[in-house]
């Protein structure tokens, strides 16, 4: 089955676009999962994995997805990285989709090796990549769609620099823009029966306006937004970043959700023993949200 | 303690710039070091870690730098990334340099926790990170090179569809040679007294053309050159990527010299139970073709 339609069908189940990405940083955790401000490795690692799995069973019923980043397991060694796959099994036992946060990007045969590492042994189902290598960096994963899975490529960056080189002007357009077309042509081959293609494209939440524009430019194209809560982005102003139907998009929210326990009203109310609650809460409000925000959303009736 | 000096230092001591990148695939390892065609994940990424310790260990008397590429660890999952930071610590234990082959890139508080993974826990001297996400996504690796520590940004990569992006034309240029000038800016901050700056570009041997015009582009950055070798980049049309004297350049090869034992004329001389001394021998013959490319080097003498 096509990913763009595992994912349409997903949402729908759900009821939402929501993705929620788990970044965990240690020196956040609730208390219950820390064993002091300065443990080894090994044990760090296994309160990251405790927590992501609690993030996972939290979200599970909630949200048809979610997107671990593998940078803050990786931060704590191969003990950490053994966490992060035992995160994303828990998620496919869960039934979620798991998009693993990854941005690799590198020549032919190496990103083959990232396609084996995230594909064939992970078994993820979709990735975030980097363009920047072009066609010949992405054919090993595009050569694993037959079995469902898809990419998120980097377009338009959610963070204040991405204008440094995305957003320079070349003959025609913007570097994102042409990224852009890039995607949509690399996506033309996967379409599937939802009318969108398992080549996505990450467009960050913060800066609506190019999302509009990129929606128009990109119609088959599910989209990754990333930016939503703590960076700043709006629900109202996505609204023209999906497609019809409140189709195309999944928009991401990672520390506003899982550490939900430190923020107002989420602090007051459940404070940091009650966390999955916290986490919970955060999820539903996401989710009304983003309902509120689309209203003619098929996923939202 | 600054990278670009310590890089420049290890080129004259060591009396090249060549750079063994370390690649492996299970399948093309030497057969003693193999457990059948099928192993399970912990005894591919054993071989893989004694494969890595033993070409360190050929080559740590003859080069100033390794390049371990992570992709070809992670594809053993866990186990693999576990195997990448023996390589890389049996690297340091012999003075080598390690450059980390792992090509990242993501926003600011994400990238932070790359170089916790990176420098803080690895210890890897330097990184190659891609720049497609601008200044923020390469703040927390610049905010360590207080401590030593460099990075090799893509700037035009070695394979054949680096041009699908890095070659399209901008108002005033190509989108490799914007990224070009960004790197010189950002390296500005950390030039040492070597006269080079810690921040250095990932340059296509396979282009020589275009690291020329780089070179000259790029006065004070160092260049780390893949694609010589196994990806057709010749010794004698790279002399125009170095520097004065040959500063400034180290030149990859990866397949060349790991797996040297499969290919004429080391196959015939050694075969492949004498393959460290293939490795050896293709070392000392790239050495010596860079030594003749580039006569006037101080590292040549």
């Amino acid at each position: 089955m096509n990913f763009a339609d595992r994912l349409a069908a997903a949402i729908e189940e759900k009821g939402t676009p929501s993705l929620v990405g788990i970044d965990p940083r240690y020196a956040m955790l609730p208390a219950e999962l820390k064993s002091g401000d300065h443990p080894d490795r090994a044990t760090a690692a296994a309160a990251l994995e405790a927590f992501g799995i609690r993030i996972v069973d939290a979200v599970a019923p909630l949200v048809p997805a979610v997107k671990p980043n593998i940078a803050f397991f990786e931060a704590f060694g191969w003990e950490g990285y053994r966490a992060y796959g035992n995160v994303v099994a828990r998620a496919k036992e869960k039934g979620l989709l798991v998009v693993a946060d990854a941005k690799r990007g590198d020549i032919g045969s190496t990103a083959e090796a990232y396609a084996v590492a995230l594909f064939d042994e992970m078994d993820v189902d979709a990735v975030t990549l980097s363009p920047y290598l072009g066609t010949d960096s992405l054919k090993p994963f595009f050569d694993r769609f037959d079995r469902g899975k898809g990419c998120f490529l980097l377009v338009k960056t959610s963070n204040p620099s991405s204008a440094d080189l995305q957003d320079r002007e070349l003959a025609g357009g913007t570097v994102f823009e042409a990224v852009a077309d890039l995607t949509r042509t690399w996506g033309e081959a996967f379409i599937g029966e939802s009318g969108m293609s398992s080549v996505g494209a990450v467009v960050g939440a913060t800066f609506p306006e190019q999302a509009a524009e990129l929606r128009k430019r990109m119609p088959t194209t599910p989209f990754l937004l990333p930016g939503y809560g703590a960076q700043g982005g709006k629900a109202d102003s996505l609204r023209n970043a999906f497609g019809p139907g409140g189709s195309g998009a999944l928009v991401n929210s990672s520390r506003g959700i899982i550490f939900a326990f430190g923020k107002e009203p989420y602090a007051s109310e459940f404070g940091e023993d009650r966390w999955e609650e916290a986490v919970h809460a955060a999820t539903l409000a996401m989710r009304a949200d983003l309902a509120g925000a689309v209203p003619d959303a098929t996923w939202a009736g």
